[in-house]
């Protein structure tokens, strides 16, 4: 049986002066395979990667490891523990809205940097050398003079260290109210047919602050600035943000199938050297970014939902009903709404009261099967 | 086909000094039968009264009434706007933190003092008395200076001033995920099998501060007084919660049977002189408010429930998991909750994540079949 | 100098499952006089309290001291940390809108419980017996099973078993924007001219759910119910809510002013030996509780509030003024506020922003020299 | 005396059903003159705007005047009204976390369409096209279907509208506790010497989302491309944000003064033909955006504010006390914060809670007089 160990990080302090840790469990590989780097909840609403987390160090306890597998529960503690009213408010900074999964750094700029100095060396020797790169960067950007950081940008950066130390990155997030996607950088769509998630978004070399980013964006620029040279330069990070449905949700059995469709994966990637965990045979829709199309409410109301999420919508179904009881006797006081385009709906809103120009709907168009 | 007539009426002003309005419905009956008041959304997350009252105002144009009905939804217009991220935090004022259904006013005192005036006169003259007095002592509150008045209070009042003209008043809220239940006053637990409501909590009469409270606890004072001096004098008005399912949540084709159940109440109460809605052959639970259990989390951590609301559970069942990924090496990482004896679930929180203490289920126990 | 010793006590837990705790500061006295309980912070924005619990500290250490001390900041580390943009949300739990200041437990039913059992004991024996039942009985409280305790009514037995060990209970609160001012119990009014306060409320008998009235009054009720007998027995307890000044604010200098304050009372009652901290010539005011008006905003608007906070107002002076931009052509855009008696203004609401009937000042009417 | 119109503009919808509106003042002028639109309160605690406009109304109905002048208080009405707890939390969306000062447009991709069709026209010819132009481009934005549109990006363009009309753009904010300062474009440097404001932030071509910046940005865009060709177009638009001081705060005597400045720069400005405003000689400090130092808070912590706003501080000096009472035997309870730098302390936190990382003050350094 494997070792795990536990470690806990500080992040930050509150107002009482007490730190803020994150929990972090390790489990090592025998060194011949990809190294791993799973997280979990940095928005303080979508815990259902923690029950992920636990189901796969149930299993990872007795698999057989080629990599070293880091994984981080509870990644941000301000988030996680943050009420207004019943529901979890963890999704962007209480004090500044800004949203914690926007506040990694952006290493890109580090890329000439690294070819200046090892551009001829040997891919690995490369790799090697850009990682460290990225890992000294981030270190000291942490090391800077403490009143120079953000309370977000200190959560982000200690996360983002652990991070590029991996040649694997999973952030686990939910939507509001969703069904199972994926988020897939455009090179590594193969590597999406081995997760057990029916929809894939296939998402550009473009830094948006997302711990995915982050991890792969830069030896994304690299890969393309030696192509651009004329050398091939495989991608050598792999990040996605799975998205395990809704949030405000404990599923433990449904973190069991998660489990298994990242430890597929990860057989796939050969850090696990048993072959018990293999894809499902379900159909995989993709979708570009830019037809990633949000619906925001046309009107104020009170919303009835009607698309089922995961349900391929036809040109002109009803998608909500949208319900004005101010004035039911001097106008509407029950409007369908309609896509004008063949779809996927992927998530809604979590409320059934919005203001004109709240985000409804998520949907894939132009998607096809992957 | 009946007349609906609309009114706006205004409760409040904010703070850029705009009016805070609500929209009242009403259908006038022919005379012979009792008055009735129906308001939704109180609270603001509690939004599927609105569609109720939708459905009911589209059967209520056609059928006979013998009394008159109003109807409110949006009763509160500060907690129907109020989002705290996705979610509408209306349950209590944002700035004091006070419940915004526990700012009714007691009248009980007006007992004595109608007794001393009005005790002889027949049934039929002091209930007008009684209804009278209510009215003038709210309308009295109303009108003190404005300085004298909380937000919450003048929103209480102005629909307390609507409650009081009525003999029957129906308080449409809902739970937070939630079976449907119904507040019922002891004394009215005949009147509960007309609801198509399968658990019904019978309230004593103590003054809590809530509407239906307000509404009958002065009636059922006035009867039991009465009582007392050997005179059989029924409670005049009736008047109940009716807890419609979840919140955050507009089910249209959900708002049709509930408002059918209502209109069956409403058919048996002789407002509507159509037979043509009665109520459905399903069992009813009762149980008294005192054996109503809150069963808060003994520890805190992220929760699956397990207990299906409406679900007969039997002592020792597993009600909930709680996980704990903060010691998963050192502690128990997920602990099973039971219950100690026979239950029904009717609600839980709406979130996965509850610190200690948070109030996790309500329970019937020593429930009966009424 | 005086030892002090640190304890960490647990307080609950939050959703990650990390343990909340707050410090504990105690120092021993020679034990010939009273023993005194001092706590700060309960509600999250009213910080001042902390940094005079610091310079009692600094001061404590070089004093002789006849009684044990134990003081306790940041007495509620959920308040304490809960932020809503820039500003500090703890008046109240975020999930259920309780006033962390309410949840204490009444234990006046104790009283004929120890009188029948001790009511012919000495006065010192009757003493010990009833503390030692408020302490059994609040433990008691505590140790029930884990499920029947909310978040609040956990945080606040805790710290009332330590207040219930004392002679002298200190809670230590502020106001929004607010002059010093004393809660006083009516019995113990001599004693409120050694703080350094110069508005002082006198409050009855009577439980609303706060530390100070959890701490007296079940010794006020105690003595009067000997009272009733025809035996003298003077309440052993006083217990007093000193009101700082404004919440969100800290200031070192002020601390030490409150700190002297607090050490002239301690010295009168002979909980310090040395006679180095004597009450200031100042003076002070009373009011009954009945008498201090509050004022609710007669209208929504922006405020500019014009009455200066300690200063006394003559009936008919312009307390506020009330801009309203809405309709500046059609409606008075500026409107002056007065009150129509003299007040000692008291504290008025933290923003410029009010809804109709939102509480805008505090007034000590009907006030009187001490 | 001028006529004041006024108009309400619709700039949404809420959950139920009812516009969401802004009050929109409107004085003519002969024509000979700029044409000025100033808005308030954007951000919903930083009112002291709405009462400039006040005092600028009752003025300027007085004044003659050679341009028409446009004036928006309330200019967002979800801002204003969401409370959270007793303050005001307007500063980003409820819901999604977005600041509202960052959803204007970026028009600049406009500057090459209207270089290619009127590159040859004369100054005027040009102003007249391209100022056609920004007004038909975000109307289009505005008309595009209601599904496209955020909450917030609906409001921005509502008022961008009514900028884009404009050839003085006044956007009224305040800082959390603040001293007076002036965001200001670096082109109109020399306009800033007739606000009396001491502090002047000259803030680069760079388009961040504030309103400031949408209104002169496409403006000093075309003005750079027309001077790369050779040909010296000033750039036709002065835009600022007036920082009123401290948010939360009605000060009608300061508005006076706020007004008296706004008034004097549009003297100079000849929009006002009185000469009756003048700047008064006061010191003006300039301060690069690049050198504007933004100071977290090192350790989270009870904050005392030292520095004085608008003060100038030495190297070294004390900026700020933080007090740690967690640990006050085991670790050092206060602790100095120096800065290493002169500066002038221009702004700090709302509250004296601060967790690490949090925005305590605002600096400017290597300033210099005006």
């Amino acid at each position: 049986m494997n070792t795990i160990t536990q470690q806990h990080i500080q992040v930050g302090e509150i107002a009482n002066g007490l730190p803020l840790t994150i929990p972090v469990y390790r489990l090592q590989g025998n060194g011949s395979g990809p190294n791993v780097y799973i997280q979990a909840n940095m928005h303080g609403a979508e815990v259902q990667g923690n029950a992920v987390i636990y189901a796969l160090l149930e299993q990872l306890k007795h698999l057989t490891l080629a990599g070293d597998i880091t994984l981080v529960p509870y990644a941000n503690p301000i988030g996680c523990n943050q009420k207004s009213g019943e529901f979890t408010l963890g999704r962007f900074d209480p004090i500044t809205g800004v949203n914690w999964n926007r506040m990694y750094h952006d290493h890109n700029a580090l890329v000439q940097h690294c070819l200046a100095e090892h551009g001829e060396d040997s891919d690995q020797a490369l790799i090697t050398a850009f990682r460290t790169q990225l890992c000294q960067a981030t270190e000291a950007l942490l090391d800077a003079p403490a009143h120079t950081l953000t309370t977000g940008k200190r959560i982000a950066l200690t996360l983002q260290k652990l991070a590029h130390q991996a040649d694997i990155v999973l952030d686990l997030h939910t939507g509001p109210i969703s069904a199972k996607h994926l988020y897939c950088p455009e090179y590594a769509t193969d590597s999406a047919r081995y997760f057990d998630i029916p929809h894939v978004l296939l998402i550009p070399n473009e830094f948006d602050g997302a711990m995915d980013e982050a991890s792969f964006c830069p030896w994304w620029q690299l890969s393309s600035a030696l192509q651009a040279q004329g050398r091939d330069f495989p991608v050598a990070v792999e990040a996605f943000t799975v998205e395990l449905g809704s949030q405000e949700k404990i599923d433990l059995d449904e973190a069991v199938e998660d489990a298994n469709s990242i430890l597929s994966y990860l057989t796939h990637k050969e850090v696990i050297a048993d072959g018990s965990h293999q894809p499902k045979g379900i159909k995989r829709y993709a979708c570009a970014l830019k037809d990633y199309l949000t619906y925001y409410a046309p009107m104020g109301g009170m919303v009835e939902y009607k698309a089922p999420l995961g349900g391929h919508i036809k040109a002109g179904d009803c998608i909500a009903r949208i319900l004005r009881m101010e004035q039911y006797l001097s106008e509407t006081p029950l409007h369908t709404l309609r896509l004008d385009k063949d779809a996927i709906a992927i998530l809604h809103f979590a409320s059934a009261s919005v203001n004109q120009g709240t985000e409804l709907y998520k949907f894939f168009t132009n998607y096809y099967e992957l």
